[in-house]
């Protein structure tokens, strides 16, 4: 086993200026000779490059000024304040021209996922080496003025963050929150044969169990269909302050791993850098030949299920870096994960070593009079769009195709009255996804933990399988090897292949249960950050929406327990800029389909959109359904009683939801037969951003509408799909606020069946029309025989529950009574 | 490779009535003959044991009457909705009567853990066999009436949930959302040296991302000073509508995943009860046996790290229902997922092949006349607490033991004057929980992300070092087999590690950056929500709180970008039950210590801190401290002015968060130079729940008391530390609730320096300074020159910081005034 603590301990002995028991010391760097596949030419280049490379990330993490060292460092040529990561940095850099001499003596077109965390300073070097910071930047000159302000700019106020984001020209992937590195690299290679994703995992960030789980994802890649990753675990083995796990098992042990997670590893391991590049190009050379390999015979129609390459890269942890500061070892440990020299600007001789380290790179061999790269650096770099830092696949809204979408209308369902009929909503979009799928063979993915026909998307199905290159067995069904859906039991797979699918310019949906979407709040959190600050980048286009499909909801969780049930995913969506998150909650087949048809369409977004599956009334036509999402709230006026949409009913019945619209119906039909005069109002919404002001969102009612629907002053009982406080946060600084009375989910539930679920929160019929007799004053009295009934008719059908094990049957068989008004 | 499949369809055409032609037919069960340690009577009972647990499980999901089949099976006896889950079920079974043997033979003290969803019955059954249920359970029996009230129960209204949950004896595991069940059992090994836990890990749970990243668990189980953790794979292949991929890969390649994770597995494989007995009675033998043996070895001072056995049981899904339903397959493929027979109630096909599906089990030679089991089968029960489902460990709150706390009085900071001197909190905090954790060798972990430093509680390092087993590197430091602090680069595994920990009623803490907890709201969420149900189960005690200490927090994410920022955790947690979550907020060293030794002596809560590692004022002494955080919010008389205390200043300054309170302290100052008449009370919240009406919380304050500390009608500037949106929702049923103006984090981040960051987010003094002018109607005029001076103020700092690079010194270096009041 290759280990780099002794390598690094010879590094010690044979490169710090004062030996062994030197308290600081730069490095003395060299590059020696040795056997492999470059050139003495060659090698040379690569490596001035990857110097280079490493002379401009450190700069951006120490200087504001001299970036050229053409004067002595001194200390106000050094930030205030030093945030920045270099302890992955060489590695990054190392891959990135490794990966670039592949891609010129290829023509692959490539992209580089960057896992590490806070690696930034690498990928805006290469990108700065290759020219296209200078292009999407102006001020970011290829000179020594662009030096000077793209050191500057790097973690500073006003300035790009020390993690990829989406200002770093090539990254599609945000560097914050660590685990999705290889998701995302799978997710762009889906459906994008000719693209090869250089993807750097960090050995901390293998740690996490998103990224555990995601190298299970080459199974679902198809090499005739679909490009190829070829993940690189950058073992530099250290975090924060520990050492890395993968970093201190046997290296057997190490390769037994990769190989059960289906590849075949290469280690490169060393810290002399000849070596290492050497190395470094057989291991690429030999993956990329046998990508190639496997690539061809599949496109020949070969069907075996590959082992993809895959490699180690063992190196020190900020390698290059002074090994030792004030007495201890920092090259090759977790002292270097961050900053290796925190006090260069007050310590004079931190300031020295640092300038000893820079200089160590010869900027002066690399870099012209005016600053810009010498021409031997350019002739590294590949071409245009070939540089991974200009390839259009990272800014993937540039390359985005619009969906073909069969008219919507045409898979609605017949609706001869409100509530005459009856359908599972999704299973009414699954007929209309199916054609969607059909229509766009290389451009729309489904994803769902296990659950697409448990959401009743089955319909999909017909035109194609779930994605599947591993072994079949006898009694499977539905597998394909060029399969539209991805079905993997784990939301974060699901999630992160999506939103790589996306950031690279496709269209995609992911069916999920309501309950257990709560386990990708951080990745939907980084992602709509992503969006969020991406819109800001003059230069990024924007990319399809991220839609999700949440069903099998917290109101009809028949067969499962309290810790199924949480509709909490809203209240974490709605904590975004309110401009790129929406939120439907349609109550229909028909309104579900009109709400997805615009998803689709949508870019730029995170669309949740929360529909039932099981059986449901019908309540609109496709044109009704059509207008009704159209306006995003309504009333229903064939649901409401005597002058209902004049400005002053008595009581403004209001839902959002399915299973809330039913019961809100429910209670509106015993009202209209037992209080035929009262006057109710029926408000349904679809689209909760309406209930918020205008200057709140894009989507916000104008107050005057929203006083038209929900009145200024008469009570409003509004029946909610999730907890009830979003209503009251949403309509905060409407009029009406204070005559608003929701009703929505507690955190009360057991197992139990459906009727007994809106019960157990008070959110059923019975409990409704009381509360618009305890909020109507002319009724307390009159109609205090009604709300004894009302209490009777709960207690009642929460006894047959209890007795019978199903709803009582006028719950079960209650129809929507046809009246003509 | 063992194939599933084949033997499937070696099952069908041997066991199937009407051979393989058959549309609907019941297996036929008989137990072969194989050889294997165990001899034919051992068999024979092992297998009784097994064929009642199985009825029990098939009674539980069908039937609501006649549970022994005393009668001919009618519809009537059979439930109206058929929830449950068959398919995992029997592979439960078998590994808890094997487990049982072991436990016999070897006299362990073992606790079973149920990964596979919905596999409640298994485990139902198991502990009603062993007697466990009645005991807990009166109306349970042990007869004929309590297995039908036993039956009946089962997801029914009012019943059990179809999954292991709180209600289940010997679970301390919940069974609804997957992936954590490993590390619930190496959690609750920790520190546990007498434990043997065995884990069943379902195959499509193995798909997650945790589940996935947990195989690395082991390695930080010490064998000298912790338990055992024997996981066995449930390989039975399929998911609800899936292969499962672990099932789809060749065998050496799945032998491989395992060794790469650092476990010896052992593979039993088959369909044939006799040969699957005895191979798994060989393959759990050998385990135990190599526990044991490593257990010794290390005892006896052995320090390697050792390879751990795993046991792989590859079983068709749903192992002795109907091979065939309706001409579909079932035994061993997806469609045994749930319930295999659907429509047993109203098909009368169905139901004769369900009636002797049950008859096959032979219940005539199980159960006596009375429906109590045979003395055959109860002698295969271990005797009393060594029944795993009456294992004390798995009702953890009767096990705990009080922490031995240091009073944290003598930790604190001295403070001569308010915010004369400056500490890092979490570092104050940090002296304290160094001697907990050296008071309590054996009872109390502190779990991080590699987040322990960098959260500044390094001083726990001096006491103890990281647990860990695996290699160490020449630079490694501060790893120690017998380490107090489990440090991991995965939220997801340090709390289920933690959660296991705790359910087994040991105490410990989590500390991690804020905005990285949302990676873990899906499991706060279960977890809160057993707390809750297990508080309604009257014979669960309950367990130490779960305890996080977020720092990094929003407010100071000073290297770090956009994503990176997210203090919405605290509205996740609010959506739960109001009994179990606590958020504290304090605002300095000595605050952040009274709080978190009433947290570490709590029970049954979940308390979330959120408190800073950067240098801050120090506010408070000890013992104002502590009459603070005992209050939980009071007015900080020496930082308002004039008569603040009274019944009417003329504006309120409230503040909760470190942060926060320092800005509002700073506007305090401004306002008593500048308008020295203004009469500003400032009002600190440490504990949150203060703010809810203690109909709501038992934390509540009365209205009373809220109103005499934020009056009924002046002004309130609320400077907060989440999301503004969360002080609205907690003091919505407030008097001077429409008085309350909120600032908070806004989604506008980006790198940036500390004060810029809060200017960012017009949460500066300035800003605040402005609101109290703006919402002050007398000083409109007369203090418009002031108001100009704020805003150009602010503008001066902004501009500091671009220019800089940091912040301006007249911010930088402020301290509150010593003003003698």
């Amino acid at each position: 086993m290759t280990r780099l603590a002794s390598a690094g301990g010879d590094t010690s002995a044979d490169n710090t200026d004062s030996g062994g028991g030197a308290t600081i010391a730069p490095r003395r760097y060299d590059l020696g000779a040795a056997p492999g596949p470059l050139d003495r030419a060659e090698l040379t280049a690569l490596d001035a490059w990857w110097r280079a490379a490493n002379y401009l990330s450190v700069g951006q993490i120490y200087l504001m000024a001299n970036p050229l060292l053409r004067e002595p460092l001194a200390a106000g040529h050094i930030k205030p304040r030093l945030l920045g990561h270099f302890g992955t940095v060489p590695g990054l850099n190392l891959v990135w021209a490794h990966a670039s001499r592949a891609i010129r003596q290829r023509d692959l077109s490539a992209v580089f996922v960057a896992g590490p965390g806070h690696g930034g300073p690498g990928p805006n070097a290469c990108a700065w080496l290759e020219g296209t910071y200078s292009e999407l930047y102006g001020h970011i000159s290829r000179d020594s003025d662009g030096m000077a302000a793209f050191f500057a700019q790097f973690s500073f106020p006003g300035g790009v963050p020390s993690h990829c984001a989406p200002e770093t020209p090539g990254s599609f992937h945000e560097g914050g929150e660590l685990g999705y590195s290889l998701l995302h690299a799978f997710g762009a290679a889906l459906d994008n044969p000719d693209l090869t994703v250089f993807c750097v995992v960090g050995d901390g960030e293998a740690e996490t169990g998103p990224l555990a789980a995601s190298w299970h994802s080459a199974k679902f890649i198809n090499p005739a269909r679909d490009g190829a990753v070829l993940p690189i675990l950058a073992l530099n083995e250290y975090k924060i302050a520990n050492p890395t796990l993968l970093a201190r098992i046997p290296e057997d042990e190490l390769r037994a791993l990769f190989r059960g997670y289906g590849y075949d590893p290469v280690i490169v391991a060393g810290s002399d850098p000849a070596e290492v590049h050497q190395a470094l190009a057989a291991a690429v050379d030999g993956a990329l030949d046998r990508i190639a390999e496997i690539q061809r015979a599949a496109r020949d129609g070969d069907t075996a299920r590959p082992t993809w390459p895959l490699i180690v890269l063992r190196t020190p942890k900020g390698w290059t870096c002074p090994p030792v500061v004030d007495g201890d070892r920092v090259e090759g440990t977790f002292r270097a994960h961050q900053v290796p020299l925190p006090n260069a600007r007050g310590d004079d001789e931190h300031r020295a070593v640092l300038e000893q380290w820079l200089r160590s790179y010869r900027p002066e061999e690399l870099f012209g009079e005016s600053g810009a790269p010498t021409p031997e650096l350019d002739a590294l770099n590949p071409s245009g769009e070939r540089r991974m830092s200009a390839n259009p696949v990272a800014n993937g809204g540039a390359l985005v195709r619009d969906l073909r979408l069969p008219d919507w209308h045409e898979y609605g369902v017949e609706v001869p009255a409100p509530g005459a009929g009856s359908h599972e909503a999704t299973r009414v979009l699954g007929g209309w996804l199916r054609d969607v799928t059909a229509a766009n063979p290389d451009n729309f993915l489904t994803f769902a933990p296990d659950e697409l026909a448990s959401n009743r998307l089955q319909d999909i199905l017909e035109v194609t399988g779930r994605d599947w290159q591993a072994e079949v067995g006898e009694f499977d069904v539905g597998l394909d090897r060029r399969g539209r859906v991805i079905e993997v039991l784990s939301e974060h797979l699901c999630q992160g292949l999506l939103e790589g699918y996306l950031l690279t310019g496709r269209h995609g949906l992911f069916t999920c249960y309501e309950a257990f979407i709560h386990i990708v709040d951080a990745m939907f959190n980084q992602h709509a950050k992503w969006l969020d600050a991406s819109a800001a980048v003059p230069w990024r286009r924007p990319v399809p929406s991220l839609n999700y499909l949440l069903s099998s909801h917290v109101w009809r969780q028949d067969h499962n327990g309290f810790t199924h049930q949480d509709p909490g995913f809203l209240d974490v969506v709605l904590n975004k800029k309110p401009e790129i998150v929406r939120v439907y909650l349609p109550p229909d087949g028909n309104t579900l389909l009109a709400t997805y048809d615009h998803c689709l369409r949508s870019r730029h977004l995170v669309n949740v959109v929360v529909a039932g599956k099981q059986p449901g009334p019908d309540w609109l036509t496709v044109d009704e359904a059509a207008a009704h999402c159209a306006r995003g709230a309504g009333i229903w006026e064939w649901a409401g009683t005597g002058d209902s949409t004049g400005s002053s009913p008595d009581v403004v019945l209001a839902c959002a939801g399915d299973v809330p619209t039913l019961e809100t119906l429910a209670a509106a039909a015993i009202l209209r037969e037992r209080l035929p005069d009262l006057r109710v109002r029926v408000v349904n919404v679809v689209d909760l951003m309406r209930l918020l002001p205008r200057e709140e969102h894009p989507h916000g009612l104008p107050d005057r509408e929203f006083d038209t629907l929900f009145t200024r002053d008469r009570p409003v009982i509004f029946a909610f799909h999730g907890y009830p406080w979003l209503i009251h946060r949403l309509t905060y600084r409407r009029a009406n606020h204070d005559g608003l009375h929701v009703r929505g989910y507690k955190e009360n539930g057991t197992t139990t069946t459906p009727f007994d679920m809106v019960m157990l929160n008070d959110l059923d019929r019975y409990h409704l029309v009381t509360d618009v007799i305890d909020r109507v004053p002319e009724l307390r009295e009159r109609a205090a025989g009604l709300r004894q009934e009302m209490v009777d008719a709960r207690f009642r059908a929460r006894a047959w529950t209890r007795e019978h094990g199903e709803d009582i049957p006028c719950v079960a068989e209650w129809s929507w009574p046809e009246v003509s008004l």
